[in-house]
C-alpha cells in the first residue's frame, strides 16, 4: 500500500510541488504585493496530501499524468484560496496560518482578496484543462460537481453559515451541515472529481461519495478538537477561534467525549467504505493509504484532546 | 442597425433579466445574507448593455440563445462580483453603488465577499456550459481567454495596481494599463469571447481586440471625468473616490482637457475600427449599435466636464 508520507512517494510530492509553483498565475508585471501572496502560498503547500490524492486518484481513473498536474493544482488552489479568505477579519481574523503571520496581515487584505481569486481563476482554467479531451458527458459533469461544490451549495454556502452560526440553532446538526459546505466539498473534489474519467458504477460511485462525506465530517471533528485544546504552536493557526468567535464547533455542540465517540465511528464507517470499493477494484487502494496516512496521525490526537478534558 | 436601448430591444432584455436571475446560484438552504446579496445583484442589473452586446455576438457567431443567455449571465456575474469586491472597505470604500447601499454596508463584508465568489463560481459554470458543445481548439481558445482576462493579467491584476496607484510612476501610461486590465479585460470578454464559435477572420480579430481596447480606455476616460466632476446622485454611486483615495484617473494624471482629446481620439480609433469590421461582414453591425447607444450619451457628458474646469 502506497504511504503517502513515505520517502517512497517523495518524487511525486516534488512533481507536484513543482507544478504548484509553475501554475502560479502570477507574471513579471503582476503588482508586487499579489504577486508575493502569490508567491507565498504557491512555496508553502503544506504535507500536499491533498494534492497527492487528486493525483493518485486522477491517473488511475484515465487522466495522464500531465492533466492529473492540471488537477491536483487546480484543487489545491481552490483550498488555498479558501484559507486566505477565511482568515481576514470580516470572516475568522486569524493572525496566523501554517505556522506564519496570514497573508492579510503581511500584505494587506485587498491583496489578500486578489490573491485568493487570482488563484481561483487559474485553478478554474486548469480544472477544465485537466478534463478537456474527456466526453463531453464527464466535461459536463466535471462542471457540476465544481459548480456544486465551490457555491452557495458547499464552500461559500458552508463559509456563510459558519460566520452566522450564532444566529442558528447551534445544533451538531447545523455544525455537520457546516462541515460538508466547507471540508466534505473539498473533499468531494478531492475524492469524486478526479474519477469522473474512469465512470465509477454505482457501488462505487456510491461508495467514493460516502468517504467524501465521512471523511470530511472526522477531519473537521478532529479540527475541532483540536481547535479546544491545542495551542497555536501546536496547530499552525490562531487557537480556540471557534469559541471565542461562536463558531460551529462539535465539541461545544456535543461534549468532547461525544465529539470524540463521533468521531471513532465515522473512521470505522470510512473503513467499511474503503473495504467495499476494494471489492470492487484494487485500485482503490491509494484511498486506503490516504486514510491510514492522515487518521492513523489524528486518532491518538482527538483521545488525548478527550482525555485532557476527562482530567 | 439594432438600438441597445429602444423598446424593439425591450424583448431581449425582458429575457436576460430572466436568465440573470433563473441562474443565481443561491438555493432555498442558502444563509440569508448571502442569499440577500445574491437576490439584490440577480435582481438589479443596471441597463444590461453588456449582457445584451455578449447575447448578440454569441448569436451572430454560432452559439444558440440558450448558450448566449449562459455566456451573457456569466460576463454580467463576473462584472457584479467585481464591483462587489471593489466597493469594499480595503478596496474603494464605496458606500453607493447603483443608486443603493453597498452589498457590504447592508449586509457585512464577509457575505458580499462569499457573494462575489458564488457569482464567480456560477459564472464559471456558466461560460464552460455556453461552450460545451465547441469544438476542442475553441473551448481551449475560450478557457484561455477567462484565465487571462480574469486573473493577474487582467481583472485582478489591474484592481492590484489600482490599489497601488500611489506607490507606482501615476503616469498615464500607469493610468491607462489599469484601465485596460479592468475594463479592457471585461470588453474582451464581452466583445471576443462570444465570437470565438465563428473564428473570425485574422483581420476580424485584430479589429474585434482593437475595439475592445478603445472602449476600455474610452469608457475609463469618461469614469474618471465623471469622478471628477459629478455628485454621487448623478452617477449612482460614491463620487470623488479617485482624488481622496489617490487611485488612476486619466484627467489628473493629464489634465482634463488633454483627457478629453484623448477620449475624442479613442472615439475616432474605435468607429476606424468598426467600419473596417463592417467591411469585412455585415454580422458585425451590432457593435456600431452598442457604440453608439453607450458613447453617443457619454460624449457630451466628458465634454460637459471638460467645459466646466475651462470656466
Amino acid at each position: 500500500m502506497i504511504d503517502l508520507a513515505s520517502p517512497e512517494t517523495a518524487d511525486l510530492r516534488q512533481r507536484l510541488a513543482d507544478a504548484l509553483r509553475d501554475n502560479n498565475p502570477a507574471n513579471p508585471l503582476t503588482e508586487k504585493h499579489l504577486a508575493a501572496v502569490l508567491a507565498d502560498t504557491a512555496g508553502n503547500p503544506g504535507r500536499m496530501i491533498r494534492p497527492q490524492l487528486v493525483w493518485l486518484g486522477a491517473v488511475r481513473n484515465g487522466l495522464t499524468p500531465d492533466e492529473a498536474d492540471q488537477l491536483a493544482s487546480a484543487i489545491e488552489y481552490y483550498h488555498a484560496a479558501s484559507l486566505l479568505l477565511d482568515d481576514l477579519p470580516c470572516m475568522d481574523n486569524a493572525t496566523v496560518r501554517r505556522g506564519r503571520a496570514c497573508a492579510h496581515r503581511t500584505h494587506g487584505e485587498a491583496s489578500a482578496i486578489l490573491a485568493a481569486l487570482s488563484l481561483i481563476n487559474r485553478a478554474n482554467a486548469l480544472a477544465q484543462l485537466a478534463f478537456a479531451t474527456q466526453p463531453g458527458a464527464v466535461r459536463i459533469r466535471a462542471l457540476a460537481g465544481l459548480d456544486c461544490c465551490l457555491g452557495p451549495a458547499g464552500l461559500t454556502g458552508g463559509q456563510a453559515r459558519d460566520l452566522r452560526f450564532a444566529e442558528s440553532t447551534r445544533s451538531a446538526r447545523e455544525v455537520s451541515a457546516i462541515a460538508l459546505g466547507k471540508t466534505g466539498a473539498l473533499l468531494w473534489l478531492s475524492i469524486c472529481l478526479p474519477t469522473l474519467p474512469a465512470e465509477p458504477n454505482p457501488v462505487e460511485w456510491r461508495m467514493l461519495k460516502a468517504l467524501s462525506v465521512y471523511w470530511g465530517l472526522a477531519y473537521q471533528a478532529v479540527d475541532d478538537l483540536r481547535d479546544v485544546m491545542c495551542g497555536t504552536a501546536q496547530t499552525g493557526k490562531t487557537a480556540n477561534r471557534d469559541g471565542t468567535l461562536h463558531r460551529p464547533n462539535l465539541a461545544h455542540a456535543l461534549g468532547q467525549p461525544a465529539a470524540q465517540r463521533r468521531f471513532a465511528r465515522l473512521l470505522r464507517q470510512a473503513q467499511g467504505a474503503l473495504a467495499r470499493l476494494q471489492r470492487e477494484n484494487g485500485k482503490w487502494d491509494y484511498l486506503a493509504a490516504f486514510h491510514h496516512t492522515v487518521f492513523a496521525g489524528l486518532a491518538p490526537e482527538a483521545n488525548r484532546a478527550a482525555s485532557h478534558l476527562a482530567a
